[in-house]
């Protein structure tokens, strides 16, 4: 071989995610390269120079002694900092305006769902009821982001267009023209009294595991707008504790939420998610990956590194993220 | 009196729209101007200069010999021109950044309900499928708006920041940066066949009425990635041919339809849209007026024309709108 390989290990997803759709796509873009899709024994583990990997068993990565980089195919790395055999190469997360594009979208979507009160109205139409109520103009609602990375800051821009008082939370410090920023422990409970839509674009990580929970929940704003305050979580099913959003919905202090992600995936047949009525229900696919934009993007940052030049959206491991 | 009486003719409407909340609004800023709810004899005609109306009965205005503008306190004149009595005085719609946001959060979120396939997403939801579908890029729908005005217009601008292709279709030729602009009979078929998801924000009129029927829907584009073409009218029911949308519903013809407004309001209880599973039905409630913006927008122009300034957003009566 004259190209280093790129392993494929890709398991889990939507229709999108044939891992043979995968396979054609970095074929036509690794120019010359083996591209490997796993299982696959005829082949030379130690030739592997490359992984391209969603949901990879725990230890599989650690069989290619030779392997350079790791690219997950998604921008979340939980699952992946969870394998304790990774091995000690770069690991390079997906930032693509696609994925961004489309997460957009669904943030967009699921705010303008509970502050366009559409649980109401669609009960209404299942009661053949002719009831509008009032509407709150967007700007007497603040939607607080936790999260002000690729994802949270591309949304808060949407939002912001669209006339929402926006706020948000991140580790460091940020400026966002007309974001009204918050970072840290030290501040998070001034971004949560302020926020009637609270939405989490956050990665799962030690310090932001079940950060959705009671106490969050009872600091949102008490006299919203909205009547109660509202989650929307995109981001990992380990960032909520998920009794208690049944809880605080079944009490009033959450007046309805959008989940995309959950604890246990696919959805158990037996979570009161599926039924609940304050309850909009995704199946994690907020944000799809697009084998077409996430191959040319791996091919390229290969090329660069193969020239020399530095990767990009590495992930920080003492971060997690 | 000293300075001319503003007549407020007020019905229908939500619970924002209760008379008096715009009697007390309108005091608030028509300072030292008497400001007379209706009915009310206790005053003489000869003494109004002014009217804010919404859905007066025709006749009603005839009866004021000194009226000098009419303000309609929405923005479609279609229910006034339609009085034959009315009289022949300058006539001026609401055109105001609050209801055009509103208008806007409307449209964006019944685009990205269709192209985020909600309806089916909620049936899974209803029969606890997991069952994640392919999800198309904004970039590959056409969202085709009919009626660029100060509403068509300000929605394009929001689609296309969410990477939606924009088309729209006016009366008179536009250039609006980023949009594929179409006008007049002669371009409507060319407009249609892009359209993926049709947008109606037209007013009115005798050249528009029922300018949503099946030939139109037949015409839109039919390799949708959609699936089928979806329609989204929040301009008028009278634009609407509501046989044509139940049976191209139910034909395939259309994949969807998002409606807030109806040939009859409110929607009697024996329509099937109520019940139809394609169907996303509000109750004309996409833009309210808002009482606090319209009352200051009205005084504004008043004060302008006594001052011998010009008046803003006069119907033209001849186009209708
Ligand atoms: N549901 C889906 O389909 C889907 C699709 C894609 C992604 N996701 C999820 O979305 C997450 C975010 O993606 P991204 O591309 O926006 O990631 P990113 O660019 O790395 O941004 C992460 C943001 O979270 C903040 N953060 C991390 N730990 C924090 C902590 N302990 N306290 C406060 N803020 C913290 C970061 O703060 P700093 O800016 O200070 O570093 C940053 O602003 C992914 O990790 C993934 O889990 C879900
Ligand atoms: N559902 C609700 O809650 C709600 C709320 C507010 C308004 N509306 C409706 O929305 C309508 C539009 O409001 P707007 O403020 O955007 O009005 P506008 O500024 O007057 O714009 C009207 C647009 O329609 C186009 N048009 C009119 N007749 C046409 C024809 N025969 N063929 C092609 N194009 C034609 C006009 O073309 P030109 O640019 O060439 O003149 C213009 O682009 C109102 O009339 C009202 O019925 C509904």
């Amino acid at each position: 071989m004259t190209k280093g390989a790129l392993a494929l290990l890709v398991h889990g997803g939507t229709e999108n995610w044939s891992p043979r759709r995968w396979k054609d796509r970095f074929d036509d873009v690794c120019a010359g390269r083996p591209v490997l899709l796993l299982p696959n024994t005829s082949f030379d583990p130690a030739d592997v120079h490359y992984a391209a990997v969603w949901k990879p068993q725990p230890g599989e990565l650690a069989a290619f002694p030779n392997l350079r980089v790791i690219f997950n195919l998604g921008a979340g790395v939980d699952a992946l900092m969870a394998d304790s055999s990774l091995p000690d190469v770069p690991l390079v997360r997906v930032a693509v305006t696609d994925l961004t594009a489309r997460m957009t979208e669904y943030v967009v979507l699921h705010v303008l769902m509970h502050h366009r009160q559409e649980l109401y109205l669609r009960e209404s139409q299942r009661e053949k009821r002719w009831a509008p109520k009032s509407q709150w103009a967007a700007g007497a609602v603040t939607v607080g982001i936790m999260g002000l990375g690729t994802l949270g800051a591309d949304a808060a821009g949407v939002l912001k267009r669209l006339g929402f008082r926006v706020a948000g939370w991140s580790r460091s410090p940020k400026v966002i023209d007309g974001v009204d920023c918050f970072h840290g422990e030290a501040q998070i409970d001034a971004f949560l009294r302020r926020t009637d839509i609270l939405v989490c674009l956050l990665p799962l990580t030690p310090e932001t595991r079940h950060i959705l929970n009671r106490d969050a929940f009872r600091k949102l704003n008490r006299t919203s707008p909205l009547g109660a305050p509202v989650l929307i979580n995109a981001g990992r099913g380990g960032l909520q504790n998920e009794d208690d959003i049944l809880q605080c919905l079944d009490d009033g202090t959450l007046g309805g939420a959008s989940l995309d992600v959950y604890a246990t995936e696919p959805l158990p047949a037996d979570s009161r998610f599926w039924t609940h009525p304050k309850v909009v229900l995704t199946p994690h696919n907020a944000a799809d990956t697009d084998p077409d934009e996430i191959s040319k993007y791996v091919a390229e940052q290969i090329a660069r590194f193969e020239a020399g030049g530095a990767l990009e959206n590495v992930v920080d491991r003492g971060r997690g993220y």
